[in-house]
């Protein structure tokens, strides 16, 4: 591959990712942090393991798309990417081996297969996997259509899945080249200083506009979150979701308001153990070019603020967990 | 290729097509449906050439994504994919060449590189390109956020964007078998009958639950079109276009109502050249699986009617064109 | 008053009702429909006497909007209308008097004050008080923002407030001219056939454009029930409930679809004691001109369906409760 | 009546008042002003009078609800409401008469009947009339429903009613015992600082929780006027509104938001001659109760911000028109 990270023309683009399959959440106060996402969230449990506790969307397909393990701190445990075929894992791992980033093969978790971990340049816990349990109900949670994986809860937010999540980094552009070569993601959007510095950037495998975002860690910490997102199907259950976080006494941080870049209609909250979490409408934007050239968003570009105008709150620059 | 359609368990899946990029719809009325999808559909019209106006959705990163052809009939001239690479391009030129469906390179249309064609079992043509014209907007079509192809009209239904299209066949699984041995479509829901006879499909090569559709022609007829249809971002949009298509004067066949099958919250009218057009919400549910089972519909299933119950109007499946 | 029960152009009209209160549904499955409502509906209980139950919508200002109970049929016990001012209770107490339908004075019910009692020409029974228990929530229902009930409920449905309900009568015009004359109630729509027959009609005294409708019974039983209406903030919400009655097996009789009449987008189900149960949204239309002339539809008109074509449902013009 | 204005509770209230006609607004861009109007609010051009044009929304039943007239400054030129009868407009001007707040009676402007005009304390000039001319839409502007003023013009915003206004005052309480004792407008929510000083009252004559609102003018000027306000369906409109601003360089000032009073779900823009405009959605919160208790919201209430959070934009605060 060419050291910039820039593909070769000539070169056909790896699709060996299928994409993010779920995230392990770390959290100092676990039962308020359960109740939060299974009452508020309206999540479905749906596994346990020794301090975790697994979490799932009414439309996740997979059993699980979120991990909460009791801990001392706040903060991310892993992200974990599913690949298109077994085939698609072996050639990610050979790939990784060697670079540097690579921890190696794992047992992996709660109904996954073989797993091969790594670390991305800021030191986040990356884990690829293709085998995994597809959630199977229990009778009470069985949908009236055969097409849905689990019957829609109708209870607080009721999220659908899980869409993407965003991290910390000191070096956005090492991240950047780290998952464009070795793992095949595409850059839809990026935040370019003036001194050229890359100060977030937007990638995604799948048609998705993101699967996740890195924001510059301006703390000169290592490993930091910024926050996960669950999808809802419209603007209004965002809106929705807003007014269910004011009656239950969570803390909004900012939102519902439309980010200029992604054109993201966003909802940021905390949840109790410390770690924000976004409500985000999602779907209706789609990449379908396999040759979309990156959004170059400029510093001044920035500073206007959301796409309606909404100055962007100061937490949100600063805030991450855990919090240092 | 396995004879019988089923791909090998040992294989990579084909990756070569990257989405449905449009289609070439015959009107008998010509001006009528021009201004049908211009002054009611809300598109933009971004190019003419010989009998043609090709229009576009306000989300279409392509130039287009109708092309509008006066005829003698009303119904389909082709549909045409783009593939996700020149490669991947030549690649399904090569797989077709000696099939008996391929009918050759061309120069392709409007805007649009080297092209090669075919016809699926049923008789309909299919072009596949890569090269094609990203849309440019005139001044006055100019977004405001520099990560949305053109300005939103806000001007009668406003379409986002070509969803996809259904076709009417006489042999599904002759053409389910083609599509994905040739074009690497994968089927995400079907209709099989109590004799075991298939009876609609829906494919996709992207995220989105299916790109196309293809259901049995009862008639005996070949190369007939069922309807297209353009995504908005949520169900109310599509009330908002009931309310517009009743308005306009526009016939309204049935919706707007949710189908099982897909969970599609569709709107089906016929444009004033008889050809049926859909307005749907799309992308709420996406398929991130890459190795997504087929949810296969039985004939009782299928008797039960829409999701909320509405009885399929009979029109539906007898209604295509050319009329017959 | 003229005997023919149009208002004297130069009387002025009469105020004395402010709004629908509450209505007393019987049901001969007691427990499996104080589920629906609150499980299902998402209403919260706010009392219990006897063998009835006490429901509200978290947004009804009285202590309760529906008296559910056991009985050994399904039906209507009463239906109540608040009054302006004490005043004028006692004016159309007076009004009353010796006209026929008069039934006299009661106590009240739960948290209500001196009531009059009296029958439609129909026989429906029908409660005017002003006295009224205003809703006070337990710690754990009380709202965020202090210009509201009730804490928002996130449960199933989460019906705002009783919107209307619907009877079957046997004489509409009769019934029309009872609640003109008697209760200053406003007629904004009707159904009138070729023949001259009055067969529907919509009445407030409010800005909503009916509290009640009547509609003909074409059985010739008296004092039936057609349905009752909790009102949703927009159609999002009714297309949500619908998913949410298909999840809980809820039988959907017709809709989500847009009347012609009133442009109620509506939604009717049948709760587990057999009563029909309208989910719609409420609000968006407004009837502010003081001398609305009411909007009469010939049978004509009404051959033609609902709003977007839908035909009317069978069942929807001769099922009432209870069944005959 | 009694002299501060507390309703004596032996006495009934006063129903002369039926609702908010229509307003005159001052532009001194007054081509740019109604391109705005028509193109981008979505309003309809139905009158021209000097140098006046009069618009409405689709869902207005009388002829215009906004009067749009060139001047050398930005403001109010009047508020007019119309009365529920003849009686009830000779009955407030007889309650008029000799106050020192009356003006005498004029001919009425465009389609408008005997009309008396009177000035509030602050000095704005308001208008009450009876007789008015219903809106009769030329062909091509008839709606498909006959219980509908006008056709939906999908166009820009398509705006539905004029729903309320918003003036400043140097004495809100002056203002508030004015229009309680004088017109019999109900208070529903208003703000009282620590030192007992009403800054904000929020009045209605009809179900909507207010037709109008008077906030303080911290400048020590006269007869200003904050904003006008158009009601759409729900929510999401008022996004979408969002979205086409933003299309069409209109400055947005603040919001998409909640407000925590009156829970408006409100969209605050300047036209291009000064005056803002709000977009909200309208009617899902009516106000049934007719001896509603007024919200009182105390300073440290109204620090919190907006619903979910939002700090209030200074320029909310100090910016009204004229300017000063």
């Amino acid at each position: 591959m060419p050291p910039d990270g820039t593909a070769d023309a000539r070169e056909e683009p790896i699709y060996d990712i299928a994409h993010l399959g779920h995230l392990e959440l770390l959290t100092p106060k676990f039962d308020e942090s359960l109740c939060f996402f299974v009452d508020v969230m309206g999540m479905t449990e749906s596994g346990q393991a020794g301090s975790s506790v697994y979490l799932r969307g009414w439309d996740d397909y997979e059993r699980y798309s979120l991990k909460l393990t009791a801990s001392n701190t706040s903060g991310i445990g892993h992200m974990a990417f599913r690949t298109r075929s077994p085939q698609a894992l072996q050639r990610r791992a050979r790939a990784l081996a060697g670079s540097g980033f690579e921890v190696g093969w794992s047992n992996g978790d709660l109904g996954q297969g073989p797993t091969f971990v790594c670390r991305d340049p800021d030191g986040h816990v990356i884990e690829l996997y293709y085998e995994t349990e597809w959630y199977a109900p229990p009778p009470e949670l069985k949908p009236a259509l055969k097409n849905q994986a689990q019957k829609f809860p109708a209870r607080g937010v009721s999220v659908r899945r899980l869409d993407h999540l965003n991290c910390l980094a000191a070096d956005i552009r090492a991240n950047r080249v780290f998952f464009e070569n070795y793992l095949g993601f595409r850059l839809t959007e990026q935040i370019v200083l003036d001194d050229g510095t890359e100060a977030g950037m937007w990638m995604t495998a799948t048609n998705k506009s993101y699967d996740f975002a890195y924001t510059l860690d301006r703390t000169g910490s290592r490993g930091r979150f910024h926050h996960l997102t669950y999808a809802v199907d419209c603007r209004e259950d965002v809106l929705r979701a807003a007014d269910i976080f004011l009656e239950n006494g969570v803390y909004i941080e900012t939102g519902p308001h439309k980010h200029a870049v992604q054109q993201t209609f966003f909802l940021y909250v905390y949840e109790p153990g410390g770690n924000r979490v976004e409500v985000a409408n999602a779907g209706a934007r789609l990449i379908l070019a396999p040759d979309w050239k990156p959004i170059v968003w400029s510093e001044a570009e920035r500073k206007k603020g959301q796409a309606w105008g909404l100055k962007t709150i100061e937490s949100f620059h600063t805030y991450g967990t855990p919090p240092v």
